[in-house]
């Protein structure tokens, strides 16, 4: 297959993964963004943590030595499989001999798309710079009311949803609140600051076991997270949320529950899942065409056990990489393995020197979790310079409870007086 | 004057630097950012060298041991010198016993506003990531349009203004040209890209000696930029400008020329120089109110020899630790010396390696320049933390011509299909 036209769309874990090891044909790499995203550090830009050029690599710089990939920055339309060709916006279309999808996905809101405007979630560095300033502005906002009134002016946090992205979010809300807004208004009083996360099934962190659901459970609620289980959300408006029959109000609402694959995939014509996914061949492609490959949380994809695999990077990766290698090695589809997820286990930190691990059997929480989290996450990030930032950014918050990236950059409305900077 | 109230309006250089040294007073200090800017590397962010966080510090972490400080994030919306008070957007109107205004200054275009959305120019973050948007955008629209018609395509960034901020824009573009975009972009040719520097006056940095004046220019023309002198600009489009009869066309504008004061300051009804800053007493108050100071790039103060000083950083503090001094002291009027400015001399850079420098009789150039450039800027960052940030962005990029914040955050249009991060 050499000198064909391997087209990727999506520059994440998978299609980032797959460029970089096909060695013998043309790459052409295309993403929205100029960028690839480690996007499991995002919440930690979104609670000022980190800042956005911590995580994200310009994918051009990424693929510099490598001359067999082109980098396109744009959005695809459509893929034409009749034309084998990609269609984007503002580029002439791109003919293809193979195809890797990996466009990723967005939020769901169980068919509620109006909910989004009040419920914003964390995607791209976008929406977490932007739930950064409203997270900073809710606090100015209260620090303001409280000057006009006098009296203590309430802030709730909600997040919906209890996966990784919801539990990584309440915990460094929680520490934020308590270590870094505490100092910086004098007059907030910590017990004013509620954070609420509200799950519908019946714990957290439903992919670990039930043990490290409960003490990654207990731990949130000592950072002073209120955890509500059994909870679905009804409706969700910018001042609140409805559980059942109850009004939650709310100074700021975040989403973490539920994604839906990306649009573009319906542009395939092939069977998807409820969520949007293409329901993959073993070997990652669609029915009929042995060319056009589904990766990453675009695909449904099954384990030996038949449970779907999680959208999480590792899956991507690897898939990104098995693909690689049967275009590196031209397999006709009937030669093709079925592809098979190595599981490496699982992470997911809840503050500062506090994660929970999961390996098979093997458990881990607390402090020896949360180093290994700290050398899992520093290990994959791209590139010396992001990994001696990430590195030091954490060793100074661990030292200090200072956050490095408390700005707000857009000012909330244009002001009748350009006052000083 | 214990226990008096001194409200302080902008945390620039001088608002800050007089929040620090008053210590006697109830201080408020008030701005519409939540943050201080360190202003002069600004134009590295938006050249994609530093990030945001690197060069801003959160005013309330700032303050956070000096009790006697507390800060206000809102708009100043006049100043009520009958009632004593500053009325805000948000918040309650404050009353203060002494005001210190330091509101800063933004970009004048010379009576012409509708020149800004063509030319924007750069002075608070939000400017300088707009900046780095356009920037890169461009050189991504460059290589779409190579795709489509197979031609090159001609990329001009015009930097109206020879000024320091001019002087270092260009530079530092033509630098990221060609050190970080001509490998990014396999098929850019660096020829195709053009740096206009257009200066109204007969030279650059007409601030230094005609002699550093002609060094920076022989720096800039051999870091590929081109010099136009007794050029001044007659009409500004998105697409290009107009110098006398001459149209030149441009991919990008950038205003580096002329500022105003902030309006704020028209509400005090005192006198005004053209460019709308305060006329002030020799001890930087209005006429006929002593307690009502201006500093910074909001006053017009002369120096010894009678010309104006200069809207830079040296002179907004050593006005700011001035005034603190007065109020620690309860001077009265007639027992204030008059400000006088300690001219401690000029720092303009002009790349990698490349500054100069004057101090009084005394000239530098070249690396030494550089190196003292460097060595006072990071001497004057708030924190250990962004200095120790800001020097190992450096370092890196000295040894790796890559610079650390090549990010599009806000993609240009809301795409058909949300594809992959």
């Amino acid at each position: 297959m050499a000198h064909k036209r391997i087209v990727i769309v999506g520059g994440g874990f998978g299609g980032l993964t797959a460029a970089r090891f096909i060695r013998q044909a043309e790459v052409v790499l295309i993403d929205r963004a100029n960028h690839h995203l480690f996007q499991p550090l995002l919440y930690q830009v979104a609670t000022a943590a980190l800042s956005p050029s911590d995580i994200a690599w310009p994918l051009r710089t990424v693929f510099r030595s490598q001359p067999n990939v082109r980098v396109i920055m744009d959005n695809v339309v459509s893929i034409d499989r009749t034309m084998r060709m990609v269609r984007l916006q503002e580029s002439p279309p791109i003919l293809f001999d193979c195809v890797i999808l990996a466009p990723g996905s967005r939020h769901a809101y169980f068919g509620h798309d109006e909910w989004e405007a009040a419920a914003p979630g964390i995607k791209t560095l976008s929406d977490a710079v932007q739930l950064r300033e409203r997270m900073l502005l809710a606090f100015e906002e209260a620090e303001r009311q409280r000057a006009a009134t006098g009296a203590d002016s309430h802030l709730t946090f909600v997040i919906v949803g209890g996966g990784p992205t919801g539990v990584e979010l309440a915990g460094a809300l929680a520490e934020i609140a308590r270590n870094s807004m505490g100092p910086d208004f004098p007059t907030l009083r910590l017990q004013t600051v509620s954070i609420l996360l509200v799950e519908a099934g019946q714990r957290i962190l439903p992919a670990f076991s039930p043990r490290l659901s409960d003490k990654a459970a207990r731990a949130l609620t000592h950072l002073g997270v209120t955890i509500r289980l059994s909870s679905p959300v009804s409706a969700v408006k910018p001042d609140g949320v409805r559980i059942g029959q109850e009004w939650v109000p709310a100074t700021r609402v975040i989403w973490a529950a539920g994604n839906r694959a990306s649009p573009l995939l319906n542009t395939l014509a092939a069977p998807q899942d409820s969520s949007g996914r293409i329901l993959v061949n073993p070997d990652l492609t669609i029915p009929d065409d042995p060319c056009i490959f589904v990766i990453g949380d675009a695909a449904h994809c099954r384990s030996n056990e038949g449970t779907p695999l999680p959208g999480v990077a590792p899956v991507a990766m690897q898939q990104g990489r098995y693909v690689a290698n049967l275009i590196n090695r031209t397999m006709a589809p009937e030669q093709r393995p079925a592809f098979v997820y190595a599981d490496r286990g699982m992470l997911a930190t809840i503050g500062r020197a506090k994660a929970v691990a999961q390996f098979g059997s093997l458990q881990a929480s607390g402090f020896l979790a949360w180093i290994l989290w700290c050398v899992v996450h520093i290990f994959f990030l791209i590139g010396f310079r992001n990994r001696v930032r990430v590195m030091s950014e954490w060793v100074w918050y661990y030292l200090t409870f200072r956050p490095g990236a408390k700005l707000i950059i857009e000012p909330p409305s244009n002001p009748p007086h350009k006052a000083a900077q």
